[in-house]
C-alpha cells in the first residue's frame, strides 16, 4: 500500500512517517508534497492544503492525526465520499485527564493563591475546601470526556456529564440531548466547574454563548480543551467581567496560535495554554492506523469512521 | 465524659468543639484553658502548652487533631503512659492525593512554563512528555502515601514506594527497611519524583541529607508534604544549585510559619505552600474521635493508638 503523510508541522510529519514505516515495512510511505510513484491509498494528516485532494484522488481513507476532525469534515476540497477515520485515544485521554485534573485542582483549591503568597513571603492557611462544593460538569463524553470524568471522580469530585445521547457513566449523572433543552439547563445549573470536551460541529458551534454561560452556578470556572469555536469569546469575557464566572482555562482558540493582541493573553482570570492538553503520540496513533489499514486491506470493518451528518 | 479541646488555633478549636458536642451530646466539652468542673477524661489537640498536662492529670487518652504526632510523642510534659491516638484519614488522604497530583503534574508537564509563556503572549508547543519518563517514588506508606501512590498510578505514572516494612501495593514495587540499606538505595535510584510522606521519628529525622538526595535520578524533583525535619534544608539547596535536583515543592518546614527571610521563599526552583496539603476536617475527625471514645468507655480496643517506640 501507498501512504502519504500530510501534516501541518514538519516534526509531526516525520514522527508519523517513522512510526508508520516501522509498523508497515512493506508499505511505501511519503511525506507530502513528496511524490509517490502512484496516487496514495491512504493519507494520515491534519487539515491538508486544497491541492492535496486534487492530486490524491484515489484515497481509500483519510486518517485524522488528531482527535478533532472538523477541519477535514468541513474541508472544501475533500470529496464527500472519502471515509475519514478518527484516532481513538492514542494516549490522548490520559493526557487530557491530567490536564483537566491539574486545572480543576488549581482553581478549586486556589493553588495560584500560594504562588502569590510566595512572592510576598506570606504564610496564610485558608479554610479547607471540599470537593463537594465544586460540582464538575463534563460537556462531551467521548473517550476523553469519559476518562476526565472518572479521573476527577477518583479525586473526590462530584461529577456529572452531558452527552449527545445518554451514556452509562458508573454512577455519575448523565444529561443528554434526548431530554430536550431542559436537560441542558439542568446540566448547567448543576455545574460550578464546566469542562468542555465535545467536538466542534454545527450543533456545538457557539453553543456556550452568554445566555448559556449565565446558567452555570455563580462563581463558576470554565475549562475549554475542545475547540475554541464552542465558546463565544465575548460572552466569556463579559461574564468574567461581571463576576458571574470566576476564571477560565483555555487550551483552544478560534484562531491558533492565539494572536498576540488577543485579550485572553493578558486577562488576570484566564489561563492560556497553547493547545497542548492532549498531544497526539505518533507511536500510539500509528499502532491504530497500521492495524486499521490491515483490516481495510483485508476487507474488514474498522471503528472510528466519522459520521459526516453528526460531524464526528 | 469530659473532653477538653487544646488546639493551637482558636478557629480550629471552635470547629472541633462544635463537631464533638454535636456527636456526643451527653459529654461536657470545653476549650482549654476554659475550666471543666473536674479533670477531663479525653483531650483532642495539637502540641499543648506545658501547663496543660500539669492541670489535666486524669486523661485516659489524647487524640491528635492532625496526622503527625511527633510533637505529642516527644512532648516534654506529657506522661509517657498517656495513650496517644492518631486520626486515621478524616479526609486527609484525599487532600494529600490531590496536592501531590497537582505538584507531580505541574513539574512533569512543565505547567509553570505556560504561565511564563502567557506573560509573554508566546505560543509554543513543547514535545509531548510521557509519564514513563517520570518514575515516582513515595517514601512512607501510611493511609496518605497509599492514596497518593494509587492516585498517581491511575494518572498513568509509574509509581513505587518505600516503607518501614514491606506492604502489598497493587502491583507497585515496594522497597522496605527490612531489605537493608541496599533497598533504600534501589528506591532512590529508581526515583525521579520523590514524594516524602513518612512521619517524623528518630529514624526519619534528617534522613534526606546530601548523600541520600544525590542518589535520586539526575534532574529529580522533591515534594515534601510530611515534616520539614525529614529533609536537610542545606542539602536540598546545594543540590538545586548544582542542578542534580530540578525543583522542589515544600509544604512543611523546620520552623512554621516559614520565617520571612528563609531562602526557600524566594528560590526560583522551590514552591512553598503553608502546610495546607492535608488539613484536618473537624467533622470527619470528630466522627472518629466520638466513635473511639464510645469504644474506650465500653472497654473495647481502638485502632490508631501510637506506638511510642516507633514514634507513630
Amino acid at each position: 500500500v501507498r501512504i502519504v503523510i500530510v501534516h501541518s508541522t514538519a516534526s509531526a510529519a516525520r514522527a508519523w512517517h517513522e512510526a508508520i514505516a516501522a509498523r508497515l515495512p512493506e508499505a511505501v510511505v511519503a511525506i507530502w508534497p513528496q511524490e509517490l510513484d502512484e496516487p496514495a491509498d491512504y493519507a494520515i494528516g491534519w487539515n491538508p492544503p486544497a491541492e492535496f485532494f486534487e492530486r490524491e484522488t484515489r484515497l481509500k481513507a483519510f486518517f485524522s492525526a488528531g482527535a478533532g476532525v472538523e477541519q477535514i469534515v468541513g474541508h472544501a476540497s475533500a470529496p464527500r465520499s472519502l471515509p475519514i477515520i478518527r484516532l481513538e485515544d492514542a494516549g490522548m485521554a490520559r493526557q487530557m485527564a491530567e490536564y483537566c485534573a491539574y486545572e480543576v485542582i488549581g482553581w478549586c483549591t486556589s493553588r495560584r493563591l500560594y504562588d502569590e503568597q510566595q512572592r510576598l513571603a506570606r504564610w496564610h492557611e485558608p479554610r479547607p475546601r471540599r470537593p463537594a462544593e465544586w460540582p464538575v460538569g463534563v460537556f462531551g463524553l467521548g473517550f476523553m470526556g469519559r476518562q476526565v470524568a472518572t479521573t476527577l471522580r477518583a479525586l473526590g469530585y462530584r461529577v456529572h456529564a452531558y452527552a449527545r445521547s445518554p451514556k452509562p457513566l458508573d454512577g455519575m449523572a448523565c444529561y443528554a440531548d434526548h431530554g430536550g433543552a431542559g436537560d441542558f439547563t439542568a446540566f448547567l445549573r448543576a455545574t460550578r466547574v464546566l469542562i468542555v470536551l465535545a467536538p466542534l460541529t454545527s450543533e456545538t458551534r457557539d453553543r456556550f454563548d452568554e445566555t448559556v454561560l449565565r446558567q452555570l452556578q455563580p462563581g463558576a470556572y470554565v475549562i475549554n480543551a475542545a475547540r475554541g469555536g464552542l465558546i463565544v469569546d465575548e460572552a466569556l469575557l463579559a461574564l468574567l467581567e461581571s463576576g458571574h464566572l470566576s476564571g477560565a482555562t483555555l487550551d483552544v482558540f478560534r484562531t491558533e496560535p492565539l494572536p498576540p493582541d488577543h485579550p485572553f493573553w493578558r486577562h488576570p482570570k484566564i489561563r492560556v495554554t497553547p493547545h497542548i492538553a492532549a498531544l497526539t503520540l505518533a507511536p500510539e496513533g500509528a499502532d491504530q492506523v497500521a492495524e486499521k489499514i490491515g483490516r481495510l486491506e483485508a476487507g474488514l470493518p474498522v471503528t472510528g469512521v466519522v459520521e459526516r451528518e453528526r460531524g464526528y
